[in-house]
């Protein structure tokens, strides 16, 4: 059979819209996704699950209404469940997120800056 | 509050034991672990779960009873359950391992490389 490596660089070439997460691989019922953001995003909580940000390029901050968090590429964090924050980064930062399929960019917070939350790439 | 970035790099400069992977992480029921390997693993398979490798630093390959996946830096692979594997690498490879907690690295084939499944870095 056919087994093809998934290079992280060859598919965040594919697409230069930001805060919108594209899947490129499945573990279990999880979702693997690449975004690329500048700027703030909404502050929002996803209810059910802890999401994790991987750094792949880049520098990003999480704010929490009682701290903060600096990631930069090679660096990774997990935000628990509940827990409201609201990523954002000065220049364009590429990240991979795990978390479960189907879970929505702007968790609790629907607006213009919800994505699609099934699209592969 | 504290919250403080994951370093990959810094969490493997911290151990060199081979084919011993240590918990950095962990997401819902989930944990990333940090591995360091080279030569040969044993064949094995996961029934319950499949296993994704994300290569950090380094080249692997793995061979399945019908095929091989070479990946590079950069690259992953999620291997999907009940599938029999065998992990290689022809010079020390550094890895990390996305699957639920309690999962052990010889699977379905205990034997002498078997590691212990809950050790934090």
């Amino acid at each position: 059979m056919e087994y093809s490596a998934i290079n992280l660089k060859e598919k965040l070439d594919k697409f230069s819209e930001q805060w919108s997460p594209k899947i490129i691989a499945q573990m279990n019922d999880y979702h693997f996704k690449l975004v690329g953001f500048q700027s703030d995003f909404v502050w929002h909580s996803h209810l059910e699950t802890d999401e994790t940000f991987i750094v792949l390029d880049g520098e990003m901050s999480i704010d929490f209404p009682d701290g903060k968090v600096d990631l930069r590429a090679g660096e990774m964090f997990v935000v628990p469940k509940g827990v409201e924050h609201k990523p954002f980064a000065e220049r364009e930062c590429k990240v991979m997120l795990v978390e479960p399929a189907g879970t929505i960019n702007t968790g609790d917070a629907r607006g213009e800056m919800t994505a699609e939350d099934n699209v592969w790439i």
